[in-house]
């Protein structure tokens, strides 16, 4: 087994990212804080470019390739964040993409990944293997796979979110008890929990899960990898990986506090609030860490508490149905 | 005549809200950009702390008064974000505030303000005035009544926003060709004015307004003062001043360019391509120069723009109007 992914890597990643993503604010709200009796700060990673945190990782790994493999272009699978994260850091770097999508994609998710330069190759979900169509394109291109979590170069390029957390939050004065962060096969929290944890070493972090695909939390409960009984049938589309990743999952046992898990409903609640209080547009299952935050789960009373917001990417039903449980 | 008030004093302003209000992000989009042939930033004022930029002039006011006048109080009226700025700016200060709100005015504003801590007196907007009861309690209680833009330290204090346009510009590598700010009475787009082009002096600023309240704009252009014919009828709820001030009219035609004017259409299409591009929340008011950019009034083919997006304060029925507009 390959050495566990370091702090050092994540400040590798920080300087390759450096003028190519966003420093997205870390946000607080007085109100919010009242209700809830103690500090909420949320990472706006939906104000990041393409709209979720997607880009740093995708970035993070075409900048750490050669030149060799760069120029024989990147091919992965996506029928969302990643698919539009991955388009653009090819863009940016003037990589050849090819991403595979779902037919049934959203219109705008498959327009915006063209829109990045990418070539989009649509498959039927029902009769065709998206994996098996994107190992077909590197066999005969010599394209590069770039998987959407299970990978060095991409969790540590997530945990740049971690390392600006923790230097934002010391610059507000705040040493934070926790840290939380949406989680589908674990890129993003245990990214974070490096980055957070190499300047912050007394901040617990934890992954945030929708209810039915909470695998992390019962593999970290259990210690052994866990699957979801189901691979689709919650409002959150971005967290539906069906079991931790291989790279992931032993990172996420060493440096991730146990697993918080959410209703959708909870999770619809939370995306009512951060419209109304934060201002801010976020995605299902960018809100599932906030959720968690808005409900106890994750305690904010008497602390000092960050989660990621990580994604944007709603379409306008999925978002009146979230402004449509509570009156403003 | 007072002498009219200058970049130092914006300056002086921005010495004031250190630490205060938050330093909000200037966003660009790739997509956007694409379309237009340029580059449009947009300064997300609608993240500032109490929902909108109302807080910037209400503290440096309050910052800017005497230890005695501060003991006495302020009192102000307004429907909605110079009263939640008000409030918080006094809250912040340990001073008694005294907001004089419509018994019509949206619940939540009401509660929002209460919520700082202020006390709010609710008139009848058909039977009674809120300039008399407000002058009623300043002479009563010796308090200071804070204005909600015809005043120096108002539109100072506001024009900090565009000392950190300008800033975040420059850090960006790039020279502002225009910049444009909603206006009601024309405290946010002088001062915003003052502030970029103490930084940025080949910069031209222009003023927002709604069709119908383009008071402003006509002003510039006739000379003279004039007179919007209505006092309602616009989606722009906060942007309903019947007339420029004194104190900012005679800036204003030294300082902005020609006045942009946008439909209510024009401006919920804004606000659905804040939410969908930008995953930004912006109230009808504070998206009309978003708006002006994205019709082509405000040129951004072959330049570099900045738009305030000025506030996020917008119930769920009017976003849901705009969402409505088109396809995600």
């Amino acid at each position: 087994m390959s050495p566990l992914p370091t702090f050092a890597d994540v400040q590798a990643a920080a300087r390759r990212l450096e003028g190519v993503t966003i420093r997205t604010p870390l946000l607080e709200n007085e109100r919010v804080n009242r209700a809830l009796g103690g500090r909420l700060f949320i990472k706006a990673e939906c104000l990041q470019r393409t709209g979720s945190f997607k880009l740093r990782g995708a970035y993070n790994f075409l900048a750490a390739m050669t030149d060799a493999d760069r120029a024989k272009g990147v091919v992965g699978w996506s029928s969302g964040n990643h698919a539009q994260g991955l388009a653009e850091a090819a863009r940016l770097m003037g990589v050849k993409a090819t991403i595979v999508m779902p037919s049934d994609a959203p219109a705008l998710k498959v327009a915006n990944t063209r829109a990045s330069g990418a070539e989009v190759i649509l498959y039927d979900r029902v009769k065709e293997s998206r994996e098996a169509i994107g190992h077909g394109i590197a066999e005969k291109t010599g394209a590069t796979i770039v998987p959407p979590y299970d990978h060095p170069w991409i969790l540590t390029g997530q945990g740049t979110a971690g390392i600006e957390i923790a230097e934002q939050a010391k610059a507000a004065g705040v040493t934070l008890d926790a840290v939380a962060a949406p989680c589908s096969g674990g890129g993003l929290a245990t990214g974070v929990a490096l980055g957070v944890q190499g300047l912050s070493p007394t901040t617990a972090v934890h992954a945030g899960e929708p209810a039915g695909f909470d695998d992390l939390a019962r593999s970290l409960a259990s210690g052994t990898k866990q699957k979801n009984d189901k691979l689709s049938g919650s409002i959150c589309d971005a967290l539906l990986a069906p079991t931790p990743g291989d790279v992931t999952f032993p990172l996420a046992q060493k440096v991730l506090g146990p697993g918080l898990v959410v209703s959708d409903d909870e999770v619809l609640d939370a995306m009512e609030l951060a419209f109304r209080e934060f201002k801010l547009v976020v995605e299902p299952g960018g809100a599932v860490a906030l959720a968690a935050a808005l409900t106890g789960k994750l305690l904010v009373k008497g602390r000092a508490v960050a989660v990621v917001c990580s994604g944007g990417n709603v379409d306008h039903e999925t978002f009146k149905r979230a402004l449509g449980r509570a009156k403003a």
